[in-house]
């Protein structure tokens, strides 16, 4: 992806890009049936085909309406029913509300896909020199944004499936021989002092990713890998849900008032703890990552087991260099796994493992602005900054996150109370 | 329908009826999209699907499950998801959260109509004669009950198609020729003295239309023909919807917190008042009766008129000795119009016009049981019995009501405060 | 205050009527702290200075300012602020709201009760008979009013008291030898037949109760005394709060929202239950009447004994002749037990005791206008014309009504699921 | 106040410093009716009679209870009506419900408080030296927990009276003679680099305010005093609630939800703004600082002027060196304005005014623990810990904050939503 901006002539190579992500957009809803694209089981939930349709319209308000003076919208109608956030573009249909429509249906949303990749094709075709440079960018950060709603697709998706009596598999379980316990963690030791997060100018980053600026950490210590379920089950059988002083307050009032009793998707069956994954429910491997849990169960987890959370610095000062490209292992959207998977052997010593792929990892950091951050121009100034506040960074991606969203400087974000996407545990102290 | 219990021999025609009913409610979907069966867009509303699963699970659950020692559930799950309101049956599944399932998907509910098809007509053909003596009455009130769905399962499509950006017709508008006004009522004058109401002994009735007891009315008048559009027009425009004297006191709380402005379905455009009509959008017929209005919004407009709405005992007593299939205009379902029609010529003097179909008509009555009331027995004591407070009943049926159900004995019933059934207005006084 | 109207020439026995009732309210504030008369704990319940407030505005609107031409209001805000629900007065303070309000003081309010008896009582010496012959009506009605509000007032106090962690006594329990069971109820048979209902022009009574008008009874029989708290612990200790096939839809859902499990003010202390009084927390006496039950538990009770409630007509033809001075067991407010009491002695054969006084009795009558219902003219048309709708009937006064509001064709009403005022249970079949 | 731990000996001193505490907490509800103590305006305002209890519940529990063995609480019921939020005590009353309770009256309140007073006292006069020496910590933070009370508890009150219908003012006004406007404020620049932050182990600090620790600081700048009301309306009239590019996405939603147009306790008169103070409500004064606003308005604010608001280690970094106690024309609690004063006189070059006093100022900074944060030990754990999650830190105390919490290190957290505190403005960039 990175590489878009310095080849802009290559017009065969954007084509080929702009093809690869719309097609894996569309691979990944296969395996549904219409009924389950329909559906919307809580507010932060979309539906799949809003998904399908949202993707489109980006390209279409972003890319089309600006460098294609005589397009044609596909519907008038999606320029409020597509636009998930953007004031500027006038007031958004209400979120809450996308799982009420029945129209327009998946065949008309497909037709609408295909129409809007007729155009950019045409676009890149037969578009002059100096029009593919100016939309070059918008272009590639179109594509960035659809492979974020790759992985929104599947969390929604997911949950809901989840919510139906008997939930169906996302596509069947891979062969998972696995299911045992890990060795204790090691602690990896930094030193801290002057260090620097944030993306250099150079390479593709969003906004948020930006200045790249210089910064004090005290000395600190990362756990060799993330935290496992079956030390998460520990937790939980000394009462850890039960035990106020754990819990930040804000937490604790919702471990009440939800009944949260495990992590989202865990069930006490007759014989012990099941988790729902994208290939159906079965028993928690103890080794695999602890997964879908809240700021607030990450907390408590690390408040119980004496420790704390990582900030988003000392993570990407650790992450600094790797990326996830190495190790081979990393479980991202593309490996196919769709589920975190545990420690294939030992880590290297002095390098903290699975810091990419699996589970996104809470940090204490607040989704805030870097000190002299610029958010994007024009329509796209609403892509990230107004939702720095209010919640907490993420670092690392998971199993369902595409392979080119990992590296060290990607700042993720959920609200503390979220659990519905892949996030995880590293301890920190 | 009322003569299947004493021809219970004829398992022929016992075929043929259940035949009819079963194949006229997969009919009323085809025009719908796969996607239109699954939304719930509020919780009186379900959606097609589950109408269509729910209907099936009436006769598995009171006639195969009682009947057929060895009948084995399609699926166990079902035991509670199609369960409507059965207590008895075990805890349904939530009502207000039937939107939220994506499975069974409509081709799995479909299998599962063709499942339970299967296995009542192999009883209706195998079993002994005693057998089909035990079961005909429940199956009787399941066919009853799948027609009161069909009735249902339109209003509920109409909501579903209501709340797209652009909603769909259900089907091609048929040609309307007339857009007029009507002429003035007649009142119908009534001596009252002591009546009878309720249903006799004989024939098909549900058990809250029994026993057939006496009462004492006033004298009174009954207005000849349903309220207008453009009537109910005059009352919108002389600020009917603003002037609190004309509301009960809850009416008028829902008028600021709902922003009620006119009756559901209505909306103004540039040129004027319009409505949305099974065959789409289009200016209101002033000649056709209003519908879609709660009883609040039905007993302000008598009260503004200087009128009031009849009673229960009024309307039958009125109705007696009238069935709906005279006169032949009067508007059913299979009378394909799928929404009220003007008054056709002038009505007979002396004799109300438009008391069946078209519209259910408001009464003041509450739905309470009859002196002497017997519930059914069993599981079905549940059909009508435990929801006897709170609501109003409204009489006649509609233009979505199947033939079947127009008698001057049928009791419908709904909370004052809703308007997504075809209900309208008649003034007493 | 049924002789007002027929000897208006009477200037002082006015006056004294008017004293008596205003001080009779003040004699009730007494025991109450001044903190016990600001908080409001539910959207019910009004503040004890309210209550002191709005019957003074009902005369300073409905007297004052039209028979003074020169009144001057104590305090424009108050024309809202106390202001209960009268649309045609302007729009009210909202009633959930009333417990925010800090002032006017209960000093303040009670300057403001005294500046308005002045001028009352300067408007009856000093006015000219036209003017009294003009007023008489709705000082008469305030009157009434204000003895309503007397009822609200210790049933919204009781409430109040009962939320703090230690519920003080309104005031010292009086001696209660009694605890004990009461004998078998009988059952007094009607015949029924065309009977008559409502209140003759002669006399004071409400709009509501007018006009008298003929009906139709079937026979039937009522219980000749009130359900007792003994019987009601049966129907608890049978799990009557745990079986849904003894209540409504309705009720049953109130029954798991709300955690219902027995009457308000019931408590399971160790040894047994105990009740909450205005004399403070005391054992059960198994021989009172049960009280502060809601129609949904009234009629599950009744359903559980097999029986049924009686209709308001029922009752009113059973209260026929008979007034609440009779008998003179009845226990109403000024005989000062503030709690339903024990059946003192044999009921005479063939006569239902405890018909006035004790608690209200729920009835299954919908509380609809009579035929020929003709609200009361101006403003007092909103007294009780817009709440027909949604409330059941109650009859008969309770423990905590004062004497002169005990009569046959007195009509209360309350929604279905209230419990707070003084309500119990006659059974019928 | 910092003084204590050191002249342990000083019984005398100790005692002084009590009674001088207790008596301003009192001193402040003199202007308040018993009506006014009573009510709970919204969940995040206590009853002032609240207020005056859990100041004293606090030393009975950290300090009576464990060090005088024989101490018997005043009430039981106490234990739970009483305690704010703390957990290992046991499940304290909903602060939601606080205002439902008449019980104990303000009497008895202030009866527990002289009787608690009473316990005290007689402790400091008769314990020995190692008593006096273990309990003064925490005799020394109920005394500072009691002054925040004080805060708060002038925020409630003026809440409560705000929610009347005609306000009264808590006090007289003073005179304010001054009405106008400020010069445009000066930038004043600061290196940044590595600096430090948070109190050093000697004197009183609670415990978020530590361990002190290093940071790294880009350049920047900071206002030299405070927006002023004038320069806010000058917001409000460039349509800035109306203009969504300055808005967070999560206080555009509190905008259009909450129908904000102004801070809060402000209103458009007739001829223009005013503003209820503790004096009453009169006009703004456009030289005063900005008062009652949320972060979503200080943050919009920021960004309508082309700036942002500060950290609260570029605020720290500033004040370090400052105290409170100078400037000497600091508003805080004892200096009586009860409200921002307008800035008396040019600002000294080179120095922020009004960095004590007058307003709260709103930092971009989550309120969470610095590296290596050490929690209270036992109950008081639970004093600061809990809360640091979702809220953002304030520095630099108001009018109504007492003096001796005036210092560079202190910080006070509200949610960003939250405007009822003496929250205000200052610029950086």
């Amino acid at each position: 992806m990175t590489v878009l901006l310095s080849e802009l002539e290559d017009r065969a190579q954007l084509i080929r890009s702009f093809e690869r992500v719309r097609t894996q957009t569309e691979d990944l809803v296969h395996p549904l049936e219409i009924e389950d694209m329909v559906v919307q089981t809580m507010p932060d939930v979309s539906p799949t085909k809003w998904h399908l349709a949202h993707t489109s319209w980006f390209f279409e308000k972003l890319v089309l309406e600006r460098s294609c003076p005589d397009y044609a919208p596909f519907d008038e109608n999606f320029n409020a029913l597509f636009n998930s956030y953007y004031q500027s573009f006038g007031a958004p249909f209400p979120r809450d509300r996308r799982g009420l429509l029945s129209r327009p249906t998946v065949s008309e949303v497909m037709a609408y896909r295909h129409y809007v990749d007729s155009a950019i094709k045409a676009l890149l075709d037969e578009g002059d020199v100096e029009t593919i440079r100016q939309l070059a960018p918008a272009l590639n950060i179109g594509l960035h944004h659809e492979q974020q709603h790759q992985e929104l697709l599947l969390m929604d998706a997911k949950h809901v499936l989840s919510q139906n009596a008997a939930p169906p598999a996302y596509r069947d379980q891979k062969t998972r021989p696995h299911v045992g316990s890990v060795a204790a963690h090691d602690w990896i030791p930094f030193e801290g002092g002057r260090v620097h997060a944030g993306c250099s100018p150079d390479g593709f980053a969003f906004d948020n990713e930006r200045p790249r600026h210089t910064l004090h950490l005290q000395p600190f210590e990362l756990a060799s890998r993330l935290v496992a379920s079956g030390e998460f089950l520990a937790f939980i059988e000394d009462r850890g849900y039960e035990r106020s002083e754990f819990w930040l307050a804000d937490g604790w009032d919702l471990v009440q008032s939800e009944g949260w009793r495990a992590p989202l998707y865990w069930e006490l069956a007759g014989k012990g703890w099941t988790v729902l994954t994208l290939g159906g429910r079965r028993a928690i491997d103890p080794a695999e990552p602890v997964c879908h849990v809240s700021y607030y169960e990450a907390d408590a987890y690390a408040r119980w087991a004496g420790c704390r959370l990582p900030s988003e610095f000392e993570w990407e000062h650790a992450a600094e260099g790797h990326t996830g490209q190495q190790p081979p292992s990393a479980t991202y959207l593309e490996s196919g796994a769709l589920h975190p998977l545990p420690l294939d052997g030992a880590a290297p010593t002095g390098t903290p493992a699975q810091l990419f792929g699996d589970v996104w990892e809470w940090t204490t950091s607040p989704y805030s602005p870097y000190p002299g951050y610029e958010p994007y121009g024009g329509h796209l100034g609403e892509y990230n900054g107004k939702f720095m506040i209010n919640q907490l960074v993420l670092r690392g991606g998971s199993c369902v996150t595409p392979r080119a969203h990992m590296r060290p400087t990607y700042r993720n974000f959920y609200y503390p109370h979220q659990r519905w996407m892949f996030a995880g545990v590293r301890l920190a102290r």
